[in-house]
C-alpha cells in the first residue's frame, strides 16, 4: 500500500510531547564555559575603544574577546547574484571600527557560568564617537541597483487605455521563532574537531562556511542533528556567533555555549520586508493587462548578509505572479540603513510582491469598473499557457511556471468561501453597521529549489530503515513526511522508519530545509535510494530465495514470491544477507542494503493559491479582526494532508502578524522600539480566526517523481495582500491602504478617506 | 615517494603526550549515573536471596538491578567452532541461581556519585550457600572435547627409533592494560538511541550483539572511536557490564557510567594461558620428526565467553609450528573451574603451544644428544616445501603456511646473537660461576584473519584526507601506520591523514582490532580505497585540466600534467570538484572524492621468527634475571619499523611476565590470590633487559596487496619456551622445566634436579 497522501501521525510528535526533545539548550557539556555577546547601544558610531580590563577581573570570567584578538573574517554571502558583489557591505563577526547598528556585536565575554557572563558583559565599556544616523530607506546607501524585467513596458504605457499606479510600504518585520538560537561546541583538544548542536536550515553550508573561517578541513567539523523550534528563514543562516562560539572552543579548548535571549533575538537576527513600491499597471480598455512595472527601495539595515539581495531579487522576478503580464520592468535599489541586517522571512519578496500587486489589482478593478475577481479571472495565465516561460531568472534558476490552472482554483476558492458562508456573513456584518470587508488575493508560489539533494536509505537487520537526509527538523514534521515517501518506495510501515536530519557526518550532501525545498528536492532524493534500496533487496532476495527476481515483489517489510505466500525473506533477512562475509554477497559488491541517491533538479517548482479575508474593522479604535479566513493552495500531491494544513495555518498566523500587528519601528536615533514583546506584537490564539483550508492536488510538478509542488509558505505569501484586500473593501477606499502593517493607529487613519 | 617502511612519528604521540587522548572514563555528560558492580564473594554457591533494599535506601541511589530485574540473556560466542555447541556454559550478564567464580557479577547499583554506589553496593546482602569448588582443572567438567590432527601418528610412534614425552603446565595469566575498562552509556530519551564510548577491539561486532541482546536495531546504537590504553585481546571483548551499562541507560533514560577498578579487573576480565600438556614426539634414528601427540587440558574457567573454545582451537591448530611434523594427534578438554572465564591473551594458543613444542624439542636433543639448533634445523620446514598446507582449520580457516625460510631465520638469529655477543656473555657469565643459560625458540604465528575488513577514504576541500577504518586504536599505532599506508597510495604527505579506527557510525563494516590483523587485513583494505581514490581523482582531474588521464600523474597532494610542471589540480581542488553541483560532476556519478573499499582473504598469513634468551639465575633465591634477548622476526613487511620493534619489545615484556612472574593462583576454596599488583607481579623496567630486534622482510605474504605479515604477537609468542629452555639450559635439567611461570619458588625446586 502506500502510505503517500495519508495522515500519518507526525514521528517527530512522539519525543516532542512527551518532553524528550533534543534542542540545542537541552546540550550541555562538562566543564563548558558560557559566551555573552556585547553589543553596541547605538546605531552608529566610530569605535574610539572597548576597555575588557575590568569585565575581565570579574571572578569566573575566563576571557574577554574584541575584534581586535580575532582574524579578520567577514560572514559570506550564501546565495549569491551573479554580477553583484557585496564585499565591501559584508558583516565583519565583531565591528571593528564602526559599529552600524543597535545589537552590533562589539566584544564577547566568555565566563564559567552565564550569570557571570551576562554581568561581566555589562562591565565591558564601550567608548563610542556618535556618526549620524540614516533611518529612513530612502536616505540609505545604495549597496546595489538592479533591474529584472522583459518586454517593451515604455510602449505598453503609451498605448495604455487606462494606468494605475501608487505608492506601498511594507513593514520591516520577521520571523520571531518559538526557540531563539543556541549553540553548544565542543572541541576534542588533541585534533581540534569540533562538535557542534544548534546549526539549523543549512548545517552543511554553515560547516562549509565556518571551515573556511576557521582555516580547518570541513571534516573536521561535525554538526549535529538537533530539534529546532521554528526556523522560519531566520534561525540558521550563519551568523557572528556562529563564528565566535567554535573558534572561542578552539581557542580555549574546552566547550563554549551560547544561548540567545528573546531582546537579543529580535535586534540579531535577520530582519525582513521592508520594502517601498512605486508600482504601475497598464491596462488595455477591456482590462487586458499590457505591462506592469515597479520601483522599489529594498531596506536591508546595516549590512549584506548571508542572503545578500536574494530578497529584492525575488520580489521582481516573483512579482508578475501568476498573471499574464506581456511587459515587465521592475527595478530595486538595495538601501543600507543603521538597522538590523536583513534577510529571508517565510516567504520571502512574495509576501511583499503579492501585498502589492493585489493592491494594485483591487485598485485597478474600481478604476475600471470590473469586478475585481473578474478582472483577475481575465489577466490569469490560462492552464493551456503553462509551461509559461518569464525571461527572468531568480536563485539562478529561469522562471518557468510548471503546471496548474490558475483561474480554475480561484473559481474553486470563491465557491469554497461561498459554501462557507463568507458573503452572508460579510453581508450580514454590514447590515448590522460593522464595518466589514472582504479581500481576495491570488498568489504564485515558488518552491522546490535545486541543484540538489542527497538521501541515504538503509536497513538494519532488524528490518528497521533509516533515513539520513539533508533537510533539518524545524517543526515542520519533515520526518514523517521522508519517512511515508520512504515506506511508500520501499514497500515498509512507516513506524519501522526513522529520518535523521542535518547531520553533517551522517549526510555531508546535504543542502537544507529552506525555500520550501525539503519535501521537493529532500523528498525525491529519498524516494529514488528507497527505490535503488528496494530493486537491490529483490536482487538479494532473489539470490537467497533462488528463484527471478521478476517472480518477487515486496510485502511491507518482505520479499516475497508472487503466489507463495509462504516463501518469502524480511528486509531484515536481506540485511543480514548485505553483511561483509555473506555467501550472498559477492567480492566486490558494496555490504549492506543501503543506498546512498540524489536528486538533482534545474527548476524550480511553482505552487499557487487564492487568500479569502474577511475583516471586521472598529472605525472607532481602528482595530481590524478577521472572523473567517480561507487558504486554497495547489500542491501538486499532499505526501501527508494534516501537516500541509498545519502548514497553511500557521502562516495565515504569520501573515496576519505581518499584515496587522508585528513591526520593528525604529527611532531617529535608530534606537530599536520593540526590543520585547510587550512591543512586537505577536497575534495570539484570540487573534486568529479557525482558518478554511481548500488543498488542492489537480496540477502535479511535472520536475520531480512525486509530483509535489511544496507546501511551506502559502499560507503567508498572500496574507498581507487579502488582509489589505479585505481592510480597503471595509473601508471603501477608493485609492490604496498604502501600507502594511494595518496597526489600529494606521487604520484611525484611513478611516476618513474611505466613502461607506 | 612512498611513506611505506618509513619512520613516520606515531601521529597518535600529539594527543597522548600532551594529556589530549580521549579514554572512555575521559567522558563524562551532565547528569550520569554511576554503576557499581556487585560481584560474588565465593566461587561456587547457590543464591538464595540478594536483598537490595538496604543499598536502595541510600540517599543517591537511583536503582539496584539483580538477575530478576532483567531480561534473560546470555553472552554469546563471538568465535564459534563448527559442531562446538557451548549454549550451556555461557554466562548470564547478572547471576541467576548459581554463582560460579569469586567475580561474578550478582547485581548492580546505579547511584548519583560513584562513591555512593560503591559504598552501597557493599549494602547489598548475597544470601548463598556454597557448594562444592573446583579448582584443579583436570577435576573439572569438560565443556567440550576435540580433536585436531592428521597423518598416521600411531604408525608413527611404533616406528619411531626415539620417542620424547613430557607433561607441561602453563600458568594461569593474561593481560593487565594500563586502563581498565570503561564505559559511558548517553541515551536519547526520544528514541532510546545509545551513544556508547568505551568499547574497544570489536566495536561493530559489539554494538550488533547489545543490538540483539536489547532488542533493538543496531543502527540505533552508535560505538565511538576513543583511546584505550592497552587491549592485548581482553579489553573490548563482551562482557555482562557491556549489557548492563546500556541496558541502565534505557532503563533509567540517563546517561550511565562505570569504570572498572584494578581490583575487579584481575577477577573480572578474560584470564588466559592455563593449560596442561602431555605431549609427545617420535624421531627417526637421525632426529628426523615422525610424529607428535599432545593431550590437553585446558582451564577455561567457570564459563564459555566470547572466545568459546578458539584458544584452545588454534593451540591445537598451531603446535606443530614451523615444523615438519608428517603426522600430528591433538586432543584438548577445556574444562569449565569455578575460577574466571578464560579468553585470549597476546598470543593465545601459541605462547602456550610454543613454550611446550619448544622444550620438548630441547628435551629431545638432549636424549638424542644432537644440537638443539641443529635438531631445529634438520625439522625446519624448508623454503622449497612453502606453500605448506596442514590437514587442519582453525578460525574457520585451513591452515596453509604461506611463505618463508625459517631455516634462513633461524640461522640469521643465530648469527645476530653471536653478533651481540651472546654467547660470549655465557660463557663469561658461567666462567664467572654463575647459573646461566642460553635458550632458543623457534615460532611461527599467523596473523591477517579474515573474513573482511573495510574501509573509507576521502578527501576534503582542504585536502585534508580522513580514513574510517573498522580497527581499534589501542595504542598500537594503527593510526600511523593507515595514514602511511594511505599517504603511500594516494601520494599525499601523512601529516594531511586522520584516521579514525572504530567507530561504528562512520564505518559500519568494521571488523575490528584483534588477531594481529590491522594492519594485513585493515591496512589492505585501506590501501585498495586509497588507490580508489586516487584513480577517481585522476579521473577527475583529467576533467578539469581537459587532458587525458594518462597524460596526468600524482605529485603529492596535487595530480599534474606529465612534462608540464605548472599545470596542476590539488587534491582539495579535486574534492571541490566533486562537491554536487559541480559542473565537473555527471548527473549519476556518487559526489565527493571518497571510496569505500572491502578486503577479503580466505586465509591468515604465517609469520615466523626466532627467540634467543639469555638468562642468569640465583641458585640461592631462584631468581631469574634476562640480562640479554633478541627477538627475530619475519614479518613479509614493515610499514613502520620503529612500531614494529615497539610492538615486540612491548611483547617480550608481557612474555617475560607470563615465563617469571604472572599468575592468577586460588586457595582451595577458589578464592583468587592475585586481586593486586601486590600479588599479580608483573615486570617492571628493572626486569627487563634492553631487547635486540632483528625484523626480516624476506618473505612477503603473498595474500595481500601489502606483503605484510603482521607483527603484534610475535614479541610474546615465544618468549616462554626461550626463557624456559634458557632456564633449563642454566640448570642443566636433563628433563624439562615443566611448568611456567618460573617462580623464584619453583625455580628453587628445580635446582635440585640439574647436574650443573
Amino acid at each position: 500500500m502506500t502510505f503517500i497522501g495519508e495522515r500519518v501521525p507526525r514521528k517527530e510528535d512522539s519525543r516532542l510531547l512527551r518532553g524528550h526533545g533534543r534542542f540545542a539548550d537541552d546540550q550541555d557539556r562538562p566543564g563548558q564555559l558560557w559566551v555573552r555577546v556585547v553589543r553596541s547601544p547605538i546605531a552608529h558610531g566610530r569605535i574610539r575603544s572597548v576597555a575588557t580590563a575590568t569585565a575581565s577581573e570579574v571572578d569566573g570570567v575566563v576571557r574577554v574577546v574584541t575584534a581586535a584578538d580575532l582574524p579578520d573574517r567577514r560572514i559570506p554571502v550564501r546565495l549569491k547574484v551573479q554580477g553583484i558583489n557585496l564585499d565591501d557591505h559584508l558583516q565583519p563577526v565583531l565591528a571593528t571600527d564602526t559599529v552600524r547598528y543597535v545589537g552590533e556585536p562589539v566584544a564577547v565575554v566568555v565566563a564559567e557560568d552565564p550569570y557571570v557572563a551576562e554581568d561581566a558583559a555589562e562591565l565591558v565599556e564601550l567608548d563610542i564617537d556618535e556618526l549620524p544616523v540614516v533611518v529612513e530607506t530612502f536616505q540609505g546607501t545604495v549597496a546595489a541597483d538592479f533591474r529584472l524585467g522583459y518586454g517593451d513596458v515604455e510602449q505598453a504605457f503609451v498605448d495604455a487605455a487606462h494606468i494605475v499606479e501608487m505608492e506601498f510600504d511594507v513593514g520591516r518585520h520577521s520571523a520571531v521563532p518559538m526557540e531563539p538560537r543556541a549553540l553548544l561546541v565542543d572541541v576534542d583538544p588533541g585534533s581540534g574537531a569540533l562538535q557542534i548542536h544548534g546549526m539549523t536550515k543549512v548545517p552543511v553550508f554553515n560547516r562549509d562556511v565556518l571551515a573556511t573561517m576557521l582555516g580547518v578541513d570541513e571534516n573536521l567539523i561535525h554538526v549535529h542533528a538537533i530539534d529546532a523550534g521554528g526556523g522560519f528563514g531566520v534561525r540558521g543562516e550563519f551568523y557572528p556567533e556562529d563564528f565566535l562560539v567554535p573558534w572561542l572552543a578552539r581557542e580555549l579548548n574546552r566547550p563554549v555555549k551560547w544561548v540567545e535571549d528573546r531582546a537579543e533575538h529580535l535586534v540579531a537576527v535577520n530582519h525582513s520586508r521592508q520594502q517601498h513600491h512605486t508600482i504601475a499597471a497598464a491596462f488595455d480598455k477591456n482590462g487586458v493587462l499590457l505591462a506592469m512595472r515597479d520601483d522599489v527601495l529594498h531596506d536591508n539595515g546595516a549590512y549584506a548578509r548571508t542572503h545578500g539581495i536574494i530578497v529584492p531579487e525575488l520580489t521582481l522576478a516573483m512579482l508578475p505572479g501568476p498573471y499574464r503580464v506581456p511587459a515587465f520592468a521592475g527595478r530595486i535599489r538595495v538601501m543600507l540603513t543603521n538597522k538590523t541586517p536583513c534577510g529571508t522571512y517565510r516567504a520571502p519578496g512574495r509576501f511583499e510582491g503579492t501585498a502589492v500587486r493585489e493592491q494594485l489589482l483591487d485598485v485597478a478593478a474600481d478604476k475600471l469598473g470590473i469586478d475585481r475577481v473578474e478582472l483577475r479571472r481575465k489577466n490569469l495565465l490560462d492552464a493551456r499557457e503553462l509551461p509559461h516561460t518569464r525571461e527572468m531568472s531568480t536563485l539562478g534558476t529561469d522562471v518557468v511556471l510548471d503546471s496548474g490552472d490558475y483561474v480554475g482554483l480561484l473559481d474553486k476558492a470563491m465557491a469554497e468561501a461561498d459554501r462557507l458562508g463568507y458573503r452572508a456573513e460579510l453581508a450580514s456584518l454590514r447590515a448590522q453597521g460593522r464595518t466589514a470587508g472582504l479581500g481576495v488575493a491570488v498568489f504564485l508560489e515558488k518552491s522546490g529549489l535545486g541543484p540538489q539533494e542527497t538521501a541515504d536509505v538503509m536497513v538494519g537487520t532488524s528490518g528497521a530503515v533509516r533515513v539520513h537526509s539533508g533537510g533539518t527538523s524545524l517543526g515542520q514534521g519533515i520526518e514523517t513526511v521522508l519517512a511515508q515517501i520512504t515506506a511508500d518506495a520501499l514497500d515498509v510501515d512507516p513506524a519501522v522508519v526513522t529520518v535523521v536530519n542535518g547531520d553533517t557526518a551522517l549526510q555531508p550532501f546535504g543542502a537544507g530545509s529552506w525555500a520550501s525545498r525539503s519535501t521537493v528536492v529532500g523528498g525525491s532524493a529519498v524516494h529514488k535510494a528507497a527505490l535503488a534500496v528496494r530493486e537491490r533487496a529483490i536482487q538479494m532476495a532473489s539470490r537467497m530465495l533462488e528463484v527471478s527476481e521478476d517472480d518477487l515483489e515486496t510485502r511491507c517489510g518482505s520479499i516475497g514470491v508472487r503466489g507463495a505466500p509462504g516463501s518469502s525473506v524480511t528486509l531484515g533477512e536481506v540485511a543480514k544477507a548485505c553483511r561483509p562475509g555473506s555467501p550472498h554477497l559477492l567480492p566486490d559488491e558494496p555490504a549492506g542494503l543501503a543506498a546512498r541517491r540524489r536528486f538533482e533538479v534545474e527548476h524550480m517548482t511553482y505552487p499557487y493559491g487564492v487568500h479569502v479575508a474577511l475583516v471586521d474593522v472598529d472605525r472607532g479604535t481602528g482595530l481590524v479582526q478577521v472572523p473567517r479566513y480561507l487558504v486554497a493552495y495547489e500542491i501538486g500531491r499532499a505526501i501527508n494532508p494534516t501537516l500541509v494544513e498545519g502548514q497553511l495555518v500557521g502562516g495565515v498566523a504569520q501573515g496576519i502578524g505581518g499584515a496587522l500587528l508585528e513591526e520593528f519601528r525604529y527611532d531617529e536615533a535608530g534606537q530599536p522600539q520593540a526590543v520585547t514583546f510587550m512591543d512586537y506584537l505577536l497575534p495570539t490564539a484570540a487573534e486568529l480566526p479557525k482558518v478554511d483550508v481548500l488543498v488542492t492536488e489537480d496540477a502535479p510538478a511535472p520536475g520531480n517523481p512525486l509530483g509535489v509542488k511544496g507546501a511551506g509558505e502559502g499560507g503567508l505569501t498572500a496574507a498581507g495582500a487579502a488582509i489589505a484586500g479585505a481592510v480597503r473593501d471595509a473601508l471603501d477606499l477608493p485609492g490604496p491602504v498604502r501600507r502594511l502593517p494595518l496597526t489600529a493607529e494606521r487604520v484611525r487613519g484611513l478611516t476618513d478617506e474611505g466613502t461607506r
